[in-house]
């Protein structure tokens, strides 16, 4: 006998096949084709924020290095140190508006992914059906998928100034469908739509009502645009004892190459938390928790700089994808994302944009790399992502070449 | 409707109920009332490595900080940088004794955990069975626990010297039973023992006759006492094609608190397991996967002289734990692990140290934290596990407060 590797049906569901029939190919597919496209000699990755435009607060480094002198935390509890989570726990409750308690409502974790994973992992088995917003971060679905549960997407409306509406006859129909977790980001990845306080008061009524468990993932939450107010979601009457805050500084504060997130949970679930995250890593790298030491502590003039300079590129690149005829998009209200519709632009070799997969191939070979619109679930048709967390030429670079691709 | 939270099946799983029968209590409830008994003012932790005993290397910092200073690598590709990946491919290939592809053959993952994790999630779903040594590390049975797979224990025996030997009948049967999969860690955690190469030729037989993937964890590999031979499994004959090795800089190294570890695999796994640690954390963080740059490079006299001290500090150990009426131990052959024998100890108030949940209590009562036999198995029934990469004194000042404990 010879060795044959046969994948685990967990992983053959997280390649996600059900997309073949919108599009011929599963995700994993082709995003795998998508890798081989070879790059442009100068390309430009807005795929993520670039860490060398908006810079990490040098605390995070200088506190890494403490942590690295000291050494006395290489191996921290599984939830993490408690030194870190004591730090936190009083600005987690000035930030989220709700009491918070380093014992047994933290937990640190790898990336605010490694607070997703846990998250859906101590909420969801075979059978679970979990409700998203119609676009969401791709990798909830895939996650779902791989550990057995079903999707479901609730149609959205998105308003031009970038407030997120869900109608209620939407979420009871979720509800009515057997939906037992419902995950949304605020503000929206991908199309930096945020909710309103009265729609965060809608969906907690829903909740409370149909007894779903809300992760909330805000790892945006931060970066706000134009002033606007922001609801924490686990903050409204009832929530906090079934919501699930995801947080982290890898945007906002770009500390992406730290990898360092947390989730603030009732204690039974940071329990299934721990004990998730204990077998896919034991715990986030104790000298990198450590990053994390003066993390919101009085940054209040650092982040309205850092708004304002994200809020002028992203003016620019919205005004600039406007002038395209045929494109669609709404102002993103807060993150560093837009997510133009491209689905009514043809290119000037007469390729169909409908189709976001040979959108953001033509992209990639123009130059200009992006996340596929299906990377945000079905609703993404015809759309692609841009993070413009980047250098202001490189999105004025990105925009020409857009244009030019597509400029009849 | 109020909310109540229901555990998923697989997590519930992972609490090995199985062990009430044996201890009246679950894996994860011993855990769980071991963390609440109250620590010793003054105490001695020897459930992993005291890195300030013996610290990792300097590069491993300044490669580090070089990575936050260029800032370009925040980002890499999921299963790692092609910088890190490329540095690495002839030391490991030259470690390994076979060619290794730094493109398709090598994974970065957060700690060799995360590297175990990919590699189980990549083999193990509902119904898999996999085999283990009779005593191996306790994550391997709770995760294929938690996957949905099956464990079965191959018993073992272990020469004085600490070779690790099985019968090949003991294969068989596993193998008749249905074992698909076989994991084993060489050194062996708990143990210390190491398994010959004639050892490994006959497992690599077996398992190419009954086509078993091997998961050869092989993380203390380089921490090998008194000259020994070490075989690495995946050079025999035939091997490399279906065996997934686990290393990392955690222990000989000390890189802990940076938590990096990798994996060597076929490339179908390789892909397998990026798509998991996609899921579990997107990727290792950016800037650890940097520490592992000069990893493995031309260190043989720091790594002679980090083995001749541990080697101190064993003979000691294992002397001193002898010198008590009615312990077993065999001397650990490499790896930082010893693994007393206290099943015929009665302690001064008439504990029977059969039990090591009882053992492991009275234990950290009197100062001395030590990981339970139980979670190295049934067959950790009255043993208990120490970590003795520590400072020569805490050893000592262990030693003593054991003696103490069961004294007659």
């Amino acid at each position: 006998m010879s060795y044959e590797y046969g994948k685990p049906i967990a992983l053959v569901r997280a390649g996600l096949e059900g997309y073949k029939k919108l599009y011929g190919q599963s995700v994993l597919e082709m995003d795998s084709m998508l890798a081989k496209v070879p790059p442009h000699p100068n390309q430009i990755d807005l795929t993520h924020g670039d860490t060398t435009a908006f810079l990490p607060p040098d605390s995070a480094f200088l506190d890494f290095a403490k942590a690295v002198e000291r050494n006395t935390e290489a191996y921290s509890a599984y939830r993490g140190s408690s030194t870190v989570r004591n730090a936190l726990a009083p600005r987690l409750t000035k930030l989220l508006g709700v009491e918070v308690d380093p014992v047994t409502e933290v937990i640190i974790t790898p990336g605010t992914q490694g607070a997703l994973y846990s998250a859906l992992s101590s909420l969801v088995g075979p059978g679970t059906i979990v409700a998203f917003p119609a676009t969401e971060y791709f990798m909830n679905e895939r996650i779902v998928s791989y550990l057995g549960g079903e999707s479901i997407r609730i149609p959205t409306s998105i308003s031009k100034d970038g407030y997120i509406e869900i109608e209620e006859s939407n979420l009871l129909a979720a509800s009515s469908q057997g939906a037992s977790v419902f995950v949304f980001s605020n503000p929206n990845n991908p199309t930096g739509g945020i909710y309103s306080r009265k729609m965060c008061e809608k969906l907690a009524l829903w909740a409370k009502n149909s007894s779903i468990a809300v992760i909330a993932d805000q790892l945006y939450c931060r970066l706000i645009f134009d002033g606007r107010d922001f609801t924490n979601f686990c903050a409204l009457p009832g929530m906090k004892d079934q919501t699930v805050t995801l947080l982290g500084p890898s945007k906002t504060e770009s500390m992406s190459g730290f990898r360092v997130g947390l989730a603030v949970a009732p204690l039974k679930l940071i329990n299934s938390m721990e004990s998730v995250l204990s077998m896919t890593s034991l715990r986030t790298a104790g000298y990198a928790q450590h990053a994390l030491i003066h993390w919101l502590d009085k940054d209040e003039e650092w982040l309205a700089e850092r708004i304002e300079l994200h809020q002028e590129i992203r003016d620019y690149l919205v005004s600039g994808l406007l002038k395209i005829p045929g494109v669609e998009v709404t102002i993103p209200a807060g993150s560093s994302y837009v997510f133009p519709d491209f689905s009514k632009v043809k290119s000037v070799n007469q390729n169909n944009y409908d189709d976001d997969f040979v959108l953001t191939k033509d992209l990639k070979l123009a130059g200009v790399l992006v996340s596929p619109g299906y990377q945000s679930g079905f609703n993404g048709r015809g759309h692609f992502r841009i993070n413009f967390s980047q250098h202001f030429d490189s999105i004025k670079l990105a925009v020409d070449r857009i244009r030019t691709l597509v400029q009849n």
